[in-house]
């Protein structure tokens, strides 16, 4: 870690458990809500603020070395709709640029003292609008948590071990890309086709068995490989943008039905939530830690020499419609995780398919081996089979309409801040009724 | 059919076995060779002639209601790198640019004398680039052939019976888009795990099983639904934009090892190809025929009222390294699938998902109920028992390096025109060299 974070302090005011101090500097898409345009461009947040990057970036505040050569160029990467062009741009320049904003955005910096700068270009995080923060190529979720993995084999498939197929390779699905959204979206309930067990045929209903998976995801970005040429897990960490909270959410009734042999498809389709904040590796760089050797001894393309993963608290809330509050679902760790961001891409990559910035790539849920860091509802409840209580009164076996379902992730700091995502919610509305096949 | 489809003639030249007459008008994206700047526009095609839309657009040649409008607002939906402009409008728009088209290019017409607007904007097709015609924002493949899945279900896991599953819902899987290209482009041979039956452990290979899938694929267009409604059987029509052929090439090897429990990625991810026209339903209006009564009587929201199909032969040939002309490989028809386009949309968008222009949706390999229409390698071979015999002495069981596949499909008119797809080639690469993974 850069020594100068530890000591890093902002003009503007951060509360102690804020998730975005200045060490943290994340990027994402808004707009004022006083601009009548409503045009989405880039954006960090520090604290409760949030900042106009393309305005500082008209305005040439980015002097960095990298920055100037753009800005000759006339190239601006941030007066964009998405984080596209930026991420486009190689490893050094989101560097270059989160570094800018933080000798900017310090204590006794001469940006402090320009009032009508400021003015133009910080807006209280209650007076904007959060948007998707990329376009994103294709999305891609894997299930790389052995603890998870086990769960839903003996719960789902009665296996007594993790299949032999996952312990050799980062298992993962093709995800939809068109209904990823940003915390605060509304959730309706799918509706599909399910068949019980003690039924003969399948009915057509709204999920029994809505289900959250509390997942960190990671944006790709800088040069990708061109289609044929796998990556290596060495190139691999200078084309991860930075991680969001991912809630890939999940209908375990329609999932059960449809998913031999191609996989899940209308289960997983119809709505994932990201957290709007894209954080970089380099604010998470001093909360990274080595994870256990693997065995057996991955394949050739599959050996990371590093090992790396990072130690990040994920959490899961609940509120019920009947409650003002949230309370906790459950509390894992990123660093449970069994396949390596590294492993997992060079996976993805080893067929010769290529990637793209922008692309997003999802952990699968984190669970832990405790019953409390079990990250999904169908782990949590049993499939049923033994209800969560929550503090109402109520119980819960997988989401009712109504609840809002709260995930968040962060590291504190040994120096005193916490580096966070902030929110990832959705709140499940009821599924569409069945009159929209009513005849017209 | 519109009566006056018949005896429309162009005048430019169309040979008789040319699947590009005056009565099909399909849209693609190109550039002119002679273009330093490279520039994909939208464009169509008549026989051997490549025609500039941007260029007849910028002069106004799309005089019919809708494109004045359009001209009006400075909107120009041909003078773009892709056509997704251009399917985002609705049907009607479709329709009044293709009958301006053929209008503007019928024999006799103003514009048949007008030869410096001619020199303008007509290109001999060898004189042209060809491009991915839309950006794809996902891409879906449906497993539509009750053949093909009877086959695939007996040969790789034994089963006597098509599943239950697959009778009761269009089974399908979420594809890759970023690997979408168009015929010509190389195949580089897959890398990735493969355990053999006889094996204790997977193995980190060249896939020996690469093969390809004959398929039909729609493009989708018009103001499409949001997120949480489904579109209905009856209204998916008009959001189909049109056809291309698909190759869904697959190495069966890595699929047979990684798909249970969440589906193929890296035996499908690294390439798909298709035809680069696409071909509207109106251009095969005139094909289409009556698919059979399903059993099991469709759940309510898979009820199709109409039940079209359409009657599209479709054929794959190969030609090997040895070779200098292809041979057939096998012949089918679109007209066998059990899924209706209305039933696998409404599927697809039944738990909410939301579709968007550009978004892409294969069949499914196209096998019909004879040895000589299985639209697979791995069912033409009987998954390698039964050595495929070329007329070049050599055998086949799947891909080897330097076989060019091509697909094609066309329908013949009564009144002595095709409409059809031209190529969808794709020639096989050596897998990548393993010393990638060497020390740099």
């Amino acid at each position: 870690m850069d020594a100068d974070q530890k000591i890093l302090k902002s003009f503007l005011p951060v509360s102690e458990d804020s998730h975005f101090p200045i060490q943290n500097i994340p990027f994402g898409v808004f707009y004022p809500n006083s601009d009548a345009t409503k045009t989405p461009r880039c954006g960090t947040r520090i604290g409760d603020n949030v900042i106009d990057l393309a305005y500082l970036e008209s305005k040439n505040y980015f002097t960095g070395p990298l920055f100037s050569t753009l800005a000759k160029e006339n190239k601006r990467v941030f007066n964009q709709r998405q984080l596209n062009e930026f991420m486009s741009l190689e490893r050094e320049y989101w560097r270059e640029a989160r570094k800018t904003i933080q000798d900017l955005f310090q204590e006794g910096s001469p940006l402090s003292k320009e009032t009508s700068v400021l003015s133009e270009c910080v807006y209280p995080i209650k007076e904007v609008t959060l948007c998707l923060p990329a376009q994103i190529g294709d999305f891609t979720d894997f299930n790389s948590s052995k603890h998870h993995s086990y769960n839903m084999g003996l719960l789902l498939r009665g296996y007594k071990e993790v299949q032999q197929n996952w312990l050799r390779l980062p298992i993962g699905y093709a995800g939809r890309s068109s209904s990823v959204v940003i915390s605060g979206a509304k959730i309706p309930r799918p509706r599909g086709q399910a068949k019980l067990p003690d039924q003969n045929d399948s009915e057509y209903i709204a999920s029994k068995k809505l289900d959250f998976e509390m997942e960190l995801g990671f944006f790709l970005g800088g040069k990708l490989n061109n289609q044929g040429t796998p990556l290596t897990t060495a190139q691999v960490w200078d084309h991860i943008f930075g991680f969001v909270m991912l809630n890939d959410w999940s209908a375990r009734d329609l999932q059960t039905w449809e998913y031999v042999p191609l996989g899940p498809l209308n289960s997983k389709n119809f709505n994932t939530t990201i957290s709007p904040w894209i954080v970089t590796l380099d604010a998470f760089e001093e909360f990274r830690v080595k994870l256990p050797v693997q065995e057996p001894e991955p394949h050739l393309y599959l050996k990371d020499e590093n090992m790396w993963g990072y130690d990040i608290t994920m959490e899961t809330l609940i509120k019920t419609s009947k409650s003002d509050k949230y309370e906790p679902l459950c509390k894992s760790n990123y660093k449970y995780l069994h396949w390596t961001i590294p492993q997992q891409v060079a996976h993805h990559t080893v067929s010769g398919c290529n990637l793209r910035p922008g692309d997003l790539v999802g952990s699968g849920a984190c669970s832990g081996p405790e019953e409390g860091e079990y990250g999904t509802f169908v782990e949590l409840s049993w499939n049923g089979k033994k209800p969560f209580k929550l503090s109402t009164g109520e119980e819960r076996t997988f989401c009712e309409d109504g609840d809002s379902i709260l995930l968040t992730g962060y590291s504190k700091s040994k120096n005193g801040y916490i580096i966070g995502f902030g929110e990832c919610e959705g709140t499940i509305l009821p599924a569409v009724d069945l009159s929209i096949y009513e005849k017209k």
